[in-house]
């Protein structure tokens, strides 16, 4: 069991070194060929890269998922599993359009000034596939694209010998997408980022992905927009009491996604602590997917501190889930700034936000919690400025803007002021 | 005179192809090894790389400005500078007030959902130095992070034989900003990004620079968050009338930048575009700063095109600075989407963007108005979502959740739930 205490301020830099990151240059190096292999040789490398790494000999006319395997598609989806998704459609719609920013406008001394805010154009979506496809990340990649307007979306799946899961091509569906690439990896990101042949270049990429899918996006970024890099998910519990045992769940709910999954607990008595992971790592040995559970468990950590020096240790890990198991949640709120979400009470367990409660579930990982946001409509948004000018509050303003530009010695800034006044 | 005629759909291949980015190996490669080193031999490499570039002897005791290096440049900031300073000052905080984002929550069914609005805790502010050194950019990018309420501030700026503007120490100090080091470059970037001994690692870098800047900024992006990557500024003019030959001192404020500034002017009679093009090569010849609007002014490119496809057109180059001396400006805005700063009307020109209407002047360039949006409070700011469930909300969406749970064989994601009702 991993286990640290931290009782003073300087205790801090224990877990700063616990953190401390990997560098991954190994695949970084082949990330940067694929790139380069799609940017130069397009469409060629791209097929190449399908055959290799799915198993799927794609071609112009078979990487696009046809009309008869849409139909073969929704076929197989029950109703059981339409209502489900569609009662998620619906809640997770609702909060994304409750939040979609919209552009505004104020007046100052004459001046009309505001933000303009458009969608992009093309939005590139990644949704993983074969084993690890999960209908909640299509519905929570795709939707985001739709309310914020993208005029134009392309979804990217890996098809391990061309398969695609119907769920998948059932939620598409309903978004009238019909552009499902039969292409994973970073050798998606890149076709999306560049374009090739058959695949359209696109403003912005979003949706997760393994480790090669990160650092393409990491790489192609300037180039194109992209949601964020994404890492192993993680969550932390910060709890005060124990009685109910709930954190030993929702721990073990997030190591059962894989290996490397990261879990956190942070309490401020021994008892609860001991209580927690007793009971945490038993439910790992017999869980279903205990072969997982058994290993991301070994990564588990739990801390023992005092409530004044919680917030710090969330700001320093910056977890991507965060629920709060306390008495007084939102009295503790503002000791901390860095999270992705954060669950608060004893009945919101992350589950809920990771299926049906409405905000994305796609966050920041990886300590990037410090910088980064939630994916939203924002993602597929940009903001312009908007300036217009009457001539009096050119009047008003000129004298100072023709100092400024002759400060910095722009005298044609200056000029282009002079003929209008 | 670069040339084009765009009049079917077609003919926007003819811009696409004038458009098609350069790649910069090279550079990349250079700026790589810099960061490479910065991270392994922290301030050591630092303080080399300010003697190579900078001609600057750094060491940990003068890498920031002392306290007598603030007082002497106080004293040589003359009062018309201070009244110019602070009347843009103010306008500038009142716009980033204005549009600053807040925190909301919404009730669904019994739960309460929302995003929490908070800064990030530490910005880099970078900021260009020397001949290049504008105070306007140092306002623009202090205010979003000061008005986001970044808890530390940081400045990077070379510093040519060790000498800062005094401008720039005056607006830092109308800060209370204590942290200016004399830092430069690529090196700078890394120094924030990953920290040394004498620089603390930020989370968010913005501000403009050099390519070199630009690159590093790129680079480090996704362990850090950044602005945007910025390369030479643009302005384009869309304009059906030319009485007033406004356009051609607008294009020429923008090529007196520097030699790789782009001009774009889009009209839609043969007769304007080449009294506007006159009128713009002759101000080039005769300008004060000459040496450059010469070499810039072969740039500028003259389109002639319909009103039809103005749209596209702007939404393909998706200038930095749009401005728009139509009759009826209002109707064609909805026929495009792509542009960092949009400047409506006669009176509206760039100028005073750039210094006192109030929206920040730093803008995507290089086409990446398509999905990035203008520097602002947001740049400093993150959003995370809040999920807050009552027991009644959680019977509601349980079975709901605990069903998606099980599509995707996360067994411990619905047993969380199961515990709970």
């Amino acid at each position: 069991m991993n286990y640290l205490e931290i009782k003073t301020h300087n205790d801090l830099d224990k877990l700063k070194l616990y953190l401390a990151k990997n560098q991954y240059d190994e695949q970084e190096n082949t990330v940067r060929k694929i790139i380069k292999d799609i940017r130069e040789k397009k469409d060629e490398a791209l097929f190449e890269y399908c055959h290799k790494f799915d198993n799927f000999k794609a071609n112009k006319d078979n990487i696009n998922v046809s009309n008869t395997e849409f139909e073969q598609a929704l076929s197989q989806v029950t109703l059981e599993q339409k209502e489900t998704i569609l009662y998620a459609k619906e809640k997770i719609e609702n909060f994304h359009r409750a939040f979609l920013p919209k552009s505004c406008i104020i007046e100052q001394n004459g001046a009309i000034l505001g933000t303009r805010v458009t969608s992009v154009k093309k939005a590139g979506l990644y949704i993983p596939g074969g084993k690890a496809f999960y209908p909640s990340t299509a519905l929570m990649t795709i939707i985001p694209a739709y309310v914020a307007g993208v005029d134009e979306i392309y979804i990217c799946t890996p098809a391990q010998n061309s398969y695609i899961n119907p769920l998948l091509l059932y939620i598409a569906k309903l978004y009238n997408i019909e552009n499902v690439f039969k292409v994973g990896g970073a050798q998606a990101i890149a076709a999306l980022a560049y374009g090739t042949q058959s695949i359209p270049k696109v403003d912005v990429i979003a949706g997760p992905g393994n480790i090669y899918v990160a650092f393409a996006k990491k790489l192609v970024y300037g180039d194109v927009g992209i949601d964020s890099v994404a890492g192993p998910s993680e969550v932390m519990v910060v709890s005060d009491n124990c009685e109910k045992l709930y954190a030993a769940y929702d721990l073990l709910s997030q190591a059962e996604h894989d290996a490397n999954a990261k879990v956190y607990y942070v309490g401020f008595n021994k008892e609860c602590i001991n209580k927690i992971s007793d009971k945490f790592f038993e439910l790992a040995k017999t869980a279903k997917r205990s072969e997982i559970t058994l290993k991301s468990s070994q990564n588990a950590l739990f801390i023992q501190t005092t409530r004044e020096l919680a917030g710090q240790i969330i700001d320093e890990i910056a977890p991507e889930h965060l629920e709060l198991q306390l008495n007084d949640p939102y009295s503790f709120m503002n000791s901390f700034k860095n999270a992705g979400a954060i669950f608060i009470g004893e009945y919101s367990c992350e589950t809920l936000g990771d299926y049906v409660a409405g905000p994305n579930h796609t966050l920041p990982t990886s300590q990037t919690a410090r910088f980064s946001s939630v994916l939203s409509t924002e993602t597929f948004l940009k903001k312009s400025s908007i300036i217009h000018y009457t001539h009096k509050a050119l009047q008003q303003d000129a004298p100072y803007a023709i100092k400024f530009a002759e400060y910095e010695g722009l005298f044609a800034h200056a000029e282009a002021l002079k003929v209008r006044l």
